[in-house]
């Protein structure tokens, strides 16, 4: 089966968009940042499976861009979540369900004492460096260069309605370096509030890479020595590598934590837990919103952890993702490409060999629309609980025919 | 019927709190803001009733701080929320919903060209105050003194954990008065980005005041001759009071609105919405959120401005504040004390005149809490549209009763 595409119901849809909202569509899901030819709007999203407004089906690698993790529409969260809403979603205050949550999360991750929910990633971790500043007092927050932290002022990717002023108290320092963050920290010198670092380094467009142990004891004994709190923003990787915390394997504890996208499987949610170290100034701080005790979310949340604490969800996501990786592998070197595969393999990057500007990545990518597969050019994609070896393998021959048709077309390696 | 309040079940859930969530509870729904007696946690809420977590069932009039506008579990909003759940909520990109809900408002309000969507109030006020300045490249922001716009560090009721630097380019005046206005704008110079305005006064503890339209008129004048953005906040006010936005009334338009709140009925949703003078700044920030495209909120929001604009939802709720306002103040009277009532009937503030330190409010509202109504005593209050004139003479008998109880107790008028 072939997809056409874009088809007519979401240029349709693409057209009526352009007049009410600006730009046709705003942020990280507007289509036109990546390749034409991507579909704009969705209809309908089951497991690892996607369909456009135009009934073309694929199988799915960004997972929402992060917040799908078991599969979508998993059967034990939505009825969590569900029961909840039937019973109060927004009232005058939390349900139970915040309690047996913050209990969860307390109980399942390797470093925290307390927790606090939000809606947004950038909620949590504005709210991490503010807690941060408010518990020692001080200004400075070192983070690396090029990292996304969230679409605030002092951390946006774009200084359009940004002022200076917004970031003076921000340090960059290049990931991995610990002479560079050596010197961020001397920049800082009595003023550090916090250092602040994705789980790994994730970049859009670039190799990712994994936090050397060396960084992160060095980051964590800065910290220590000065006071200040080492916080992750374990936002786009939060409970897709390691339930107890992505840095848990290099046995590396942060003193706060930013968590969001699969927390709740796609329902709203973001927390930060923290350690009793940040809990002064996780006290001292007024931070709220409208939706942020919503119980349904919570519930779906809920529901999330314990059924990636106490399943082999997370193994068997990384086996797919292994199995796609060294399938592409094999087949693109087949083709006569060279991929540059980095990351984990539950959150892959793609990259060829080369392709400064993405021309053999927008084609192959689009390509693979065609072919019922819905891959990003230059975001690290995400795999979920509900691909199984099967729907890997029919990915994997949906890969090969666009990889032979962009060859067809002149499309060649670099 | 009467509660004895706080019971076992809220004290146990306040206790476990207290061990994994800093402060035991977080921002504007923590209990400890207020009068002691308010249970903090809850079980369930239907139409314009909630229940506690110990089974005490209050009339309410909180309405979950503004989100219940039709009523808890409005049955057209649930259906049609639930309906786009079952296809997708957050998936890759968004659904043909958002189109028709952003042409629903273009349509709706009466400023309005275009509309964008997040999660939060202060997701869209920020939004607001980046699109000015981006729009216009200037950066100073006006604001009403005291005025509540969101817990961003630009904004945020609390200093703590907020720098200087953060705030460096907003400036306060007095609200509804031109003089001070005019200050204001001296003091911004060349600089002016933005005039921010709630719909009318409702700051915290004191008596709601409307915009006068002089001062309206003189915004937009402003705006006008500097090329500034005039923003409506209307994350509180909005789709309770008119559903063409809140300023409709004074034939005053403004150039961004922010909604959030009672857009989707208690469904998490925040809107900007803009007229064209606003656009290019609309399209050139970048602002996003995990969530922002989830389809299932917009359903809600979708059947929530529908149900506004082709009903009397919002005359009868009026009528409904009315009549519990027009009772209250007679029967205050009869107990020897005055109220000061104030701001639109839908969203009722109701002070003892000479209470300056809240005894008696406390001591009236925790009275109410054990008759079976659930009132609020310093914040402005909601009624929705699922209250019904034997809802509000139950709860009229009900503030009867607590009245005589705390003039029992020996709480007198000053």
């Amino acid at each position: 089966m072939t997809h056409h595409l874009p088809n007519s119901h979401d240029l349709a849809l693409q057209a009526r968009a352009s007049q009410v909202i600006p730009n046709g569509m705003w942020g990280h899901m507007a289509t036109r940042s990546i390749a034409a030819g991507y579909p704009q709007f969705f209809a309908s999203a089951d497991g690892c499976r996607v369909k456009d407004v135009d009934g073309n089906e694929y199988i799915d690698f960004m997972c929402a861009w992060g917040p799908n993790v078991l599969g979508y529409k998993h059967p034990q969260v939505q009825v969590a979540a569900l029961a909840q809403m039937a019973a109060v979603d927004s009232g005058n205050g939390p349900t139970e369900v915040v309690v047996e949550l913050a209990e969860t999360l307390v109980s399942t991750l390797d470093f925290a004492d307390w927790a606090m929910f939000q809606k947004n990633g950038t909620d949590a971790t504005t709210a991490c460096v503010t807690m941060a500043r408010a518990g020692t007092g001080k200004r400075k927050v070192i983070v690396a260069k090029g990292a996304y932290h969230g679409a605030a002022a002092w951390c946006s990717p774009s200084l359009v309605g940004v002022m200076s002023d917004d970031r003076v108290h921000v340090i960059t320092f290049d990931w991995n370096d610990i002479a560079s963050l050596d010197t961020a920290v001397s920049h800082a010198g009595e003023d550090l509030a916090a250092i602040l670092l994705t789980a790994f380094r994730h970049d859009v467009g670039k190799d990712q890479e994994e936090p050397s142990v060396e960084m992160l004891r060095k980051a964590r004994a800065v910290c220590d020595s000065t006071g200040a709190m080492l916080i992750i923003d374990d936002v786009r990787a939060g409970f897709r590598l390691d339930v107890r915390g992505s840095w848990a394997p290099y046995g590396v504890k942060p003193d706060l934590a930013a968590f969001s996208k699969a927390i709740a499987n796609g329902w709203p949610l973001a927390a930060v837990a923290g350690n009793d170290r940040a809990r002064e100034g996780a006290s001292k701080i007024f931070t709220t919103g409208s939706f942020w005790y919503g119980a349904a979310a919570m519930a779906a949340g809920l529901a999330t952890v314990k059924i990636l604490r106490d399943t082999d969800a997370i193994a068997h996501t990384r086996a797919m993702g292994d199995r796609l990786r060294h399938g592409l592998d094999g087949m693109a070197r087949a083709h006569g490409f060279t991929l540059r595969q980095t990351g984990p393999a539950q959150m892959p990057m793609v990259l060829f060999d080369g392709d400064v500007d993405l021309r053999i990545a927008n084609a192959f990518t689009v390509a693979a629309l065609r072919h019922g597969i819905y891959l990003h050019p230059k975001h690290n994609m995400f795999l979920c609980a509900a691909h199984q070896p099967e729907d890997i393998d029919r990915a994997l021959e949906a890969a090969d025919l666009a990889l032979r048709d962009i060859v067809a077309a002149g499309v060649v390696p670099t």
